[in-house]
């Protein structure tokens, strides 16, 4: 079963939405086992409109088409899908395909449903409005049509059958037209689109996806350690996502008949990678690198602070980031004027980019906020070097009981927001190897 | 001149992943008024690839591929870039159209660019990484390519001329390949691709953007304050882009035949428009809410602190992206732990989230820090109520010298990350209206 997307509206393509819709249905329809290789964004324009969705439905057994089922004028989306309606009703060949030499040129007539009037009219009495003419248009269904019903707007959806009316069911290619509106959209596809779809496969292969999240090499670095297993890959497949910033991921996706064997399949497949890639892992799947850092110090009941310079302010809202971080997190200095490291954190150091302030920093933040262990960072994020030290140098200060007190420097790459934001996820993957380093408490 | 995107990686038709850069390059391309009817997403699948490009090409003049340009096996935008030059060579018709009949089989061969392989090696030896050998295909250019040069990553961009070697370079098609990570993709955009864009289109009017940065007022709000302006706009035009929790922005688009009369024609429409919606306007264009607060203290010799406890260090992280902070920010404490929020800042309130908290914060962390202006905040955001108080309870304190101490509460909605940007951009917004409430210093 293959199925594509389709999402409508000029306001996608000069960018003033972004199209998170299809991203969405198409992880919904990887999910289900069901094929999508190509999703497109076309602008209000029925002409374009209708080809597209000719060209998908050709190599595709559905397509779903997202927007365009408003009331205003530059809403074509019902008279698009009519008119390929028509064109295919007694144009397709035998392998679904669609034959313009024998299709007809009369779009599918678009018939008024009073139930959708009556429905519309309800949402507008309920919200104390008049009915606008306009809104009349949406209660229009090309005739072979089915409606799905949208308990949440005013638009509803559409189910089109594509092809001569006498096609098996199973056979017979549909358009499902589904509103714009994220929130609208979420629930007609979870509710009415994907049980449909569902039922038309023969076959019910469940996906399943596990995401390993890797910091400290580079994506082709990593491809070198795995790459007997990507090579030899089948079910689960391999996938490397890199994440900027926030690291590399390394994707297994496995298809079986049930969730409980796609994971049969990913677990082994999931050893022998964390076996080759070791500690790079920090995290699986939505988990972050503060999830990690905040459970390892919870296991062993220590609390953090942490005491920030170049990175200032951001290494403590990633670990505010996580619900319940209160158990662990006490909180941080920002000591952005030297004179505040000097004051707030009596950092003796004479030079502040340097091993030492790292070291001070770190080691007196517990004392002031009362901490078991304490991280810092300290560097220049630019524009300009500073006491001599180019931009990109950073010093990481780290005080764990029981390990002596220890600064790391490292030199990063890109502007300023870069080198704060690869400072800040840095000082906590050095945590993290601290912290495992010590092994099970 | 019309230009599509298309926008490569299995990771965005499965959902992992939003292509926003299509949405960007769009807008830029509308801005600078190139049209643009169709963007796509593929998979990491060279028949597909070379296919959607194809189809792209016969349509338009232009085609930005994004991604695919990585050092991994599955990054094959370069291999497919090359077996589109390989059949346009000779397979152009006089229009420009790809001719199958005519066009050849043979890829345009790949040739390694030894000023890139340089490249790469620096930017690992930077990293003190070694250099893996997968990169070395990052280096590879087809023949009658041309490079857009990566100061910041990798991988780099493409300039590749689609069609017989002897049409005329205005005439001729392109097809420019750019990194899918989002800040490396902007600026080779907007430093390489959009320059050469404007040279290829016959005419040279200059568009001149403006953006006006609103704070404070819903879009219909804004919308009706100026619907006069924007019933009456021609040249420039007038168009709103919400930006979540950035605000609300008012654009003004000019065409003109050079900067200085589409400047000419932005003047005095954003003179009216700022008559109109007064200081909900925070910033202009690149400018952001931290720039604007911080040229505020700037401006009286006022220094600055921040204590944070719903923000968790947020508020101090966005003003410290701004170049040239410390010259008015001394620093801020994150007291996440209530006790910490009496050891360090000296707070009596009973109460974590009250208004009496807020101020004592906002007070007290002028004095251990050494700053002329404090601002605080406190709240809950969730997922849990806190001492009885509902999930998006925030107060704001202001500590302003020769202003009496204040605390200002609002209820913001959404998840908890949201309210915690919403909390962070309130109370640097708040600042501001009082700030400008002092008048001129």
């Amino acid at each position: 079963m293959r199925c594509e997307v389709l999402a409508i509206g000029t306001e996608l393509l000069l960018g003033q939405i972004v199209d998170t819709n299809s991203a969405w249905i198409g992880e919904r329809l990887a999910e289900h086992g069901i094929d999508t290789v190509e999703h497109v964004k076309i602008g209000d324009n029925e002409d374009r409109i209708v080809a597209a969705l000719e060209r998908l439905l050709a190599g595709a057994d559905a397509v779903i088409v997202c927007g365009g089922l408003g009331p205003t004028p530059d809403d074509v989306t019902r008279e698009c899908i009519a008119t390929v309606m028509g064109r295919a009703r007694d144009g397709l060949d035998h392998l679904g395909r669609l034959d313009h030499a024998v299709s007809s040129s009369t779009p599918a007539p678009l018939v008024r449903d009073e139930r959708i009037v009556e429905h519309i009219a309800g949402m507008f009495a309920a919200r104390g409005r008049d009915f606008p003419a306009n809104n009349l248009r949406q209660a229009d269904v090309p005739e072979g049509a089915a409606v799905l019903w949208n308990p949440i707007g005013t638009a509803p959806g559409l189910k089109c059958p594509i092809g001569p009316p006498d096609t098996f069911e199973q056979r017979q290619k549909v358009v499902y037209a589904v509103p714009g509106v994220p929130y609208e959209m979420t629930r007609m596809i979870t509710e009415q689109v994907l049980p449909d779809l569902l039922d038309r496969m023969g076959e019910r292969a469940v996906i399943v996806s596990r995401t390993l999240k890797t910091w400290g090499a580079s994506e082709s670095g990593l491809a070198e350690m795995i790459d007997a297993r990507v090579q030899a890959q089948s079910n689960p497949t391999i996938a490397f996502l890199a994440r900027g910033i926030e690291g590399i991921c390394i994707r297994m996706t496995a298809k079986a008949p049930s969730a409980e064997e796609a994971d049969a399949l990913i677990e082994p497949e999931e050893a022998t990678l964390r076996a080759l890639v070791g500690d790079l892992v920090f995290a699986v799947d939505d988990e972050t690198m503060e999830h990690t850092v905040l459970d390892l110090c919870r296991k062993r009941g220590w609390t953090l602070a942490v005491a920030e310079s170049v990175t200032g302010g951001l290494v403590a809202s990633r670990i505010c980031s996580v619900p319940g971080a209160s158990e662990v997190f006490r909180g941080g200095v920002v000591s952005y004027a030297t004179d505040v490291k000097r004051s707030v954190l009596g950092v003796q150091a004479p030079e502040v980019v340097s091993a030492q302030c790292a070291r001070e920093m770190a080691d007196n933040v517990r004392r002031v906020l009362g901490a078991d262990v304490g991280i810092s960072t300290t560097g220049v994020a630019g524009p300009d070097p500073l006491d001599g030290h180019p931009v990109g140098t950073v010093w990481m200060g780290l005080a764990i009981p029981g390990v002596p007190l220890e600064a790391v420097s490292t030199r990063l790459p890109g502007d300023r927001d870069r080198i704060r934001q690869f400072s800040s996820i840095s000082v906590l993957n050095l945590l993290r190897m601290r912290l495992l380093a010590l092994g099970h408490s």
